[in-house]
């Protein structure tokens, strides 16, 4: 008697969610705790991992075991685990092993490259390697385009955001460059009057740190089921049974540190809350990145700078760092939406962010059409920085076209997710406000659970069982509408 | 052509090396790190990673290249590195892939349950999970019996010291019970009328630490290389190229935290000074664990309760938790030479530990041989305590038989380790004593280099090119001789 495929499938992608979990907390604890001397042997050990994680989703049996389970009597539920399995079996398997080995090579070559390259403002340099990788990005969008059809940029945006296309976002995209230049412009003009005090520092990492874990407490992290540590680059790493989230602390500014952690709780909440009982198979996995970001901005931007949540967290402020007048909950709702044109994605506002998006959009769009070459990217830039944010960045490659290191190693199509992040999560809290007039006055008073619940019976257990479109419309009752994260930031900046 | 047999097992044990060091870092996460509910993900992905290893030296491809690598032309190097890579994989391909799985998860439960079962006594909960562990433990002993001719307790006991035997050690331990007993109760007796001051605390916790990581740096830990950190039971994990030892702390007692540190600082020096050109071979791997316990007690007893080396780190002490009489060296040298029989093994003194090792012994051998049975263990442990050391210890299994890890996870056959490391590393001291008659007064002025410089060229960079025999003939010019211990005894105690 022949053994139903389904569950050999499902036996399958249970071993690779094992490694995975050991690839998760090896790479944690490279960022977090390992020291210099570890990383030769850590690298290889993760290398030799990605090796066997590939040879798991590339096993030839895997193909008449897809095959045979199409025609199994399955649950719902089963049906959306059995095409989660397949769209990560289909990822690994469009690509011929020469063509990954190339492109992760030409991509560690470009990356390493680029971290003194930028540095060194060397755009020419940068060049020499990153057309190379362009080329092969180009060849594995188009493996990717020919079998399912979308074309060479959307392909590639389908690995991070699936069901989502290029020219939906250049829609939406463009709905917002109608508005946001002008909002920026009138924001601005609005806080030129407004008195703003600075938080005097030094504020002791502890402090910080203790602050940090208080208000993680607050938001409803887990901490039996993950951790606060330090890392350069802030992450949300570790597995969703045991989320590691890390920031990074400045004793001269507390400000961008804590909202950092507010952020990454937002990422934590998601992994935790999801489905435990489907936590082996990809259909229990966040469903995209677009969703993930959906998340963390949902704490971060719909939550964590709401003058109704800060006005709940500015006597935690004070009694962890002692009382100042700045910390004032006015105060800090002031420090939290000053808004001001600058260079740095990373370290934009909540309105001029979305101009970094589209830019990058557009430019990475075209580059992966061949409508342009790599060496066309800084004359766009300027171009574009001038005309959305109006800064000047003509020769300042470092903190322009350099500044990311998403392009270094041929992450295209990634940067959409932030923006489809942001206005995901406008949507839910218009939903919510819908549900709960009241919905500041509760959150003052440190009432949450709206929120919470609303996100964990609407994406958090729902985990991949959806496209992302179904899954939006099946929370929200509408498609994605720009219109929402519109009224949010008018309300917001002009309210 | 063929390819030669030898650069193939590399390759293999290569690959091997590298799964272990993930379970390495994964398993120095679960106990200093992970919080609670990430246990039961971690204890399935590194059952996951136990049947991978396995399976990587159980290819039967392997046994055709060991055949065939018998009559290659191989270096001196070489031949020692075939030799240890084929005891890897004759003790791995005598058990079921199965029972390696079912105790590694058994292990990890009863592991795991006891961290709570231990703080609540609870010893008829802890059976639950443990009686698992002794059947499995006796199912390995017996596949390995079987192969080997050896008896059941003595298989186990030569995967942590090849070549030895419980007849012989018997024999030693019959010899340490004819005159440690006396020993005990004359040093008791002497130091019946000695004043010692105990130190005042409380003592801060990160003040403990600071000079924990000062004394490290005195004793040449690469901090480059490896971490302390903090875990309930104290071990020395990760990798030879990233170290990383832990300790625990108690505000209200220093002494035993920092000598635990020396403890654990001995352990990861003989990881950091092994051949990095070997590190992915077993050849350059320690030895065995006796020999491991060898370096961690040159360093806690033959080094770290020295007079000498207590004058050098006086000042130390003093400087991290403040001046005060009982940190003078003369009164710390009576502090960590006090001997009073006790209910806990780490606790124990240099003088009664071997007491505590012994009972040990007779117990798992007896309990792995089929002797006795599970539940039959507090009775005897009673009954030992008495015997041995006078201590009573009825009803009290926190600090009874429930005290240590070992067992939890079924390494029955580890516990002579550590008295046959006392043992070499007494004798070790006697040859470099010999070399430096003016040893103890380089000690005092901080001139280690005697000690580091022998235990670097005869252990450390030696790792597993001989057997332990061997190791140690070369090392000191004779077999192992308890006589140097009990001669360090005599002298230290009533010298």
């Amino acid at each position: 008697m022949t053994q139903p495929a389904y569950p050999q499938l499902e036996t399958a992608f249970t071993r690779l969610y094992r490694y995975q979990h050991l690839a998760a907390i090896a790479g944690w604890d490279q960022a977090a705790m390992m020291p210099s001397k570890g990383n030769d042997a850590r690298a290889a050990a993760m290398a030799e991992l990605q090796v066997l994680m590939h040879h798991t989703l590339t096993d030839p049996a895997l193909r008449g075991l897809f095959d045979a389970a199409n025609s199994e009597a399955l649950t719902p539920v089963q049906q959306a685990s059995l095409r989660e399995m397949r769209r990560e079996w289909q990822n690994a398997n469009l690509l011929p092993a020469s063509l990954v080995e190339a492109k992760s090579l030409a991509g560690s070559r470009c990356e390493h490259a680029w971290r003194s390259q930028r540095k060194a403002n060397d755009w020419q340099g940068f060049l020499q390697n990153f057309r190379e990788v362009v080329k092969l990005s180009r060849e594995e969008a188009q493996y990717l385009s020919d079998t399912t059809g979308v074309s060479r940029y959307d392909a590639l945006m389908n690995l991070y955001e699936p069901g989502m296309n290029s020219a939906e976002v250049q829609r939406i995209f463009d709905d917002v460059k109608s508005w946001l230049p002008g909002l920026i412009r009138d924001t601005m003009q609005k806080q030129a009057g407004e008195q703003v005090l600075q938080a005097q520092g030094p504020f002791a990492i502890e402090a910080q740190r203790a602050l940090g874990i208080e208000v993680m407490g607050v938001l409803g992290f887990d901490f039996d089921a993950g951790r606060l540590d330090v890392s350069v680059h802030p992450f949300c790493g570790g597995v969703a049974e045991d989320v590691r989230i890390t920031t990074r602390y400045r004793d001269d500014d507390f400000v961008q540190s804590l909202m950092g952690i507010v952020h990454e709780t937002g990422h934590a909440r998601y992994e935790q809350g999801l489905p435990r009982e489907l936590a082996h198979l990809p259909v229990g996995h966040a469903r995209s990145m677009g969703i993930h970001e959906s998340q963390s901005l949902s704490f971060e931007m719909q939550l964590g700078r709401n003058p109704a949540f800060l006005q709940l967290i500015a006597p935690l402020v004070k009694k962890h760092l002692g009382e100042q007048p700045a910390f004032d909950a006015a105060n800090l709702g002031q420090l939290y939406s000053r808004v001001r044109p600058g260079y740095i994605r990373v370290d934009a506002d909540e309105l001029t962010y979305p101009a970094h998006v589209i830019l990058r959009f557009e430019i990475e769009r075209a580059l992966i059409e061949g409508e342009i070459e790599a060496e066309d990217i800084p004359a766009l830039w300027d171009e574009k920085m001038l005309a959305y944010l109006g800064v000047d960045t003509r020769g300042n490659y470092q903190n322009g076209c350099l500044q990311d290191i998403h392009w270094t190693d041929g992450s295209f199509g990634y940067f959409p997710s932030y923006t489809l992040g942001a206005m995901y999560a406008a949507q839910y809290f218009a939903t919510i406000r819908q549900q709960y007039p009241d919905l500041d006055s509760r959150i003052a008073t440190g009432d949450l659970a709206p929120v919470f619940d609303w996100l964990q019976s609407n994406i958090w257990q729902q985990a991949s069982l959806w496209s992302t479109p179904e899954l939006v419309r099946r929370a929200t009752g509408e498609s994605l509408n720009p219109a929402h994260f519109r009224a949010h930031l008018q309300a917001r900046y002009l309210g």
